[in-house]
């Protein structure tokens, strides 16, 4: 039975979880193999060897239910971990719904996000193989810093290709890879036989996140001291982020409760697997059942708009081919406001998961996003980002429904970041400047057209 | 004997405290009374009663030791509170000092420092007073945001009197302003009589925060159901602060440790008194010494170059006579970049404090402070506001000097926010563009020249 009063259910850092959980060991059916971009043939360790170190390729591969998360990446959680969860007692009431509703707050770290989470296991594992470089890509700018982050407490250098429009349009960000000491990079650039090319063609060439891995990948793959790195997407990635849900369900049991519904936003996937796999694990394995909604933006709906089929990483095509649920790589989606959810595929793993019943989707327009995340900074405080502004939606649709059924339902969702770096995209939704953004039909169709043929494997 | 391992003392919500403390009840003598601007005769509660709520005039004047927090304020304190203390282990190693550093951190507030713990109970005491609108001055916005949002809770209009050049440069602090609710009007403004005044002389005139006050005071003045509020300085506004400290001593002793050195920075004296008072008041009931150190900007120096005396809190000289550390109300201090800083005069409380010897206080350059401002960053991820990167400054120089005594102390410093707002600042100090900025000595001793002529009461 809920305490009738609690609206913070904090536990100490010696709950910080031991291990990430791998919802892979829990699935009734094995997700479908990465292919060879060239012979569509299963990949190996081997060809991921030039990229990533072999314990995170492992860990990409791996079919335990548990990974141990290493002391020293523990230690690093401790400075923001375990985050709040919090019941939204001023939404419910704002709402007047019947619904308890809590959010697992990831704005608290450094960084403003959840993308910390990983960039600090994924900076220790390439240390501990002895890298001294990674280099990676960045849209607007989250990821990029968080691993900046990462990199300075171990001792790497870091270089992040950032998307040359938001590199300009976003000054703060670099600022704040710099702070922690990370180079960023422009893309196009100089630096890479990619980059030159486009830039010979175009001096002006705006960037995009196709050419940003092109540049990031080219430089990792040239040189033995310096490997990539990923901020969604990835298995591993994703199993990085899952001390969100692993810390929710303890704090859901201290609040003596349980979600009915679990909410997430999902751009690559990471976020949304981190709340929501343990949950879904742990029904697997006989516990309590619970509904999962991934909520994406209508004007990049990969989940609901796109195909389940192999494609691939990036516009360049020089990632393996994975099966996904893909708007096709030469997908360019509209410069909608959380950048953080422009990518045309979902991660594998998610994917699966949605094809096995096991989470819904649903898409939402930005102005009604921005439009729960006023109604709840208003209520709770928190400015949620742009891209947690569709979790908001998502989960305040929730509690009205609630309302409508006379249902009391337990809807917990996560707040993945916080919004102040955003605050042009909310100036612009109170001047009544931002509008709904859609892509065009027919370029989704040529570019879903332009999927690559791949037989089966199996 | 302190854990040597943990990293982070978390407090239940059911700790957070239930009455702030008052310093007031513990000095060996009491604060100079607060006189009238014309009369120079100690105020009475009648002569602030068109400006503030009788309940906020009560605190503003007892010498009991405590008062009690409503519990519709606690209420909403845990929405963000107890505040994480720290202990800055990394840091601590980069300096190779034997110091145990800790530090309290109150940039996880949603305004993101540490301005809702005043700006919430005076928003309810004005609510419980009827009150439909509060009236208020900001410079760089921090305030400013906060008070909106306690505003939005409390369904009270706000309304913000914004120096013009900030609303200009600081789009994003008004946007958060507005996505809470509040208005935000760039001042001088043509909606006073004296914002006009200063218009028809000078229609591009930049603003101050003086004349900002005078139009937040002048509305709340002529209206019966709007009052005024002020986000530091005052006595009650130093009160609300304390939560900081006591919980700060809370999590101290589940530390099993307890500070010998405080250090908080201090614009108008309220996040130092916070994180302080608690401990100093401690001290003089018989507990343990500790020493206390409030560190302000070299160019805005009230406690180590100003006079102590009775001065006017703003500009315009529409507020009453307080005694205090200050630089002369006509003084106007460079643009650095710690804008919450930027104030000519001192909290009374704390200049009475500075007189009793209970605390110490010194004044570094800007530049110094952002150099331990990122140093900090790299170490523990934080990234501090300008303004508390005075404080880590103070921090860490304190711990450099046990490295060279060879002797080990626990510093305890007040991180009073982050820096997401403020990454202009550091894009400056990272391109070398940051200098040091001084005021002119002659325009000092003009101000303190032009200090009122008080006759001393008693």
């Amino acid at each position: 039975m809920p305490d009738p009063t609690r609206v913070s259910f904090p536990l100490d850092e010696s709950r910080i979880p031991r291990r990430w959980y791998n919802l892979v060991a829990d699935l009734p059916s094995p997700p479908p193999p990465v292919l060879h971009p060239g012979t569509h043939r299963p990949v190996g360790p081997d060809d991921l060897a030039p990229l990533f170190p072999m314990s995170l390729i492992q860990q990409e591969v791996t079919t335990e239910r548990e990974v141990e998360i290493p002391e020293p990446v523990r230690d690093i959680y401790r400075q923001w971990r375990p985050s709040p969860l919090r019941r939204a007692r001023r939404l419910e009431q704002a709402l007047g719904t019947p619904a308890r509703i809590y959010y697992k707050y990831e704005g608290v770290s450094p960084a403003g996000s959840h993308k910390p989470n990983t960039a600090i296991p994924q900076a220790f594992y390439n240390r501990e193989a002895g890298i001294r470089k990674i280099t990676t890509e960045t849209g607007a700018g989250q990821w990029g810093s968080s691993l900046s982050w990462a990199g300075a407490i171990f001792g790497i250098d870091i270089q992040v290709f950032m998307v040359r429009v938001s590199y300009d349009q976003k000054p703060y960000r670099r600022a704040l890879m710099e702070t922690w000491g990370g180079r960023c990079i422009p893309s196009p650039s100089r630096e890479t036989a990619a980059g030159r090319a486009i830039l010979d063609r175009d001096p002006n060439h705006p960037g995009s996140l196709g050419i940003a891995i092109s540049e990031a990948v080219e430089v990792a793959a040239s040189r033995d001291d310096t490997k990539y790195a990923l901020g969604s997407v990835l298995n591993h990635v994703l199993m990085h982020q899952t001390v969100v849900g692993l810390e929710a369900m303890a704090q859901m049991e201290s609040a003596d409760d349980w979600p009915d519904v679990i909410v997430g936003c999902t751009g690559g996937g990471s976020n949304f697997a981190g709340i929501a796999f343990p949950f879904i694990g742990d029904a697997l394995r006989g516990g309590r059942k619970v509904r999962v909604i991934a909520v994406e933006p209508a004007a990049c709906p990969s989940l609901t708009r796109g195909r389940y089929a192999f494609d691939f990483g990036d516009t360049a095509h020089l990632t393996p081919l994975t099966k996904m649920h893909t708007l096709g790589s030469t997908f360019t989606p509209p410069g909608f406001h959380a950048g953080g959810l422009r990518y045309h595929g979902m991660a594998p793993l998610v994917s699966h998961a949605k094809e096995l019943g096991l989470i819904e989707a649903v898409a939402y327009e930005q102005t009604r996003c921005f439009e729960a995340g006023v109604q709840f900074a208003r209520a709770e405080g928190v400015v949620p980002a742009p891209e947690a502004n569709h979790a908001v939606r998502g989960a305040i649709d929730e509690a009205l429904r609630c309302r409508e059924e006379g249902v009391s339902r337990a809807i917990l969702f996560n707040l993945c970041g916080h919004g102040h770096f955003d605050m042009q995209a909310y100036a612009d939704f109170l001047a009544g400047r931002l509008t709904d953004q859609s892509y065009d039909e027919s370029e989704l169709a040529m570019a879903l057209a332009g999927l690559p043929s791949v037989a089966e494997p199996g």
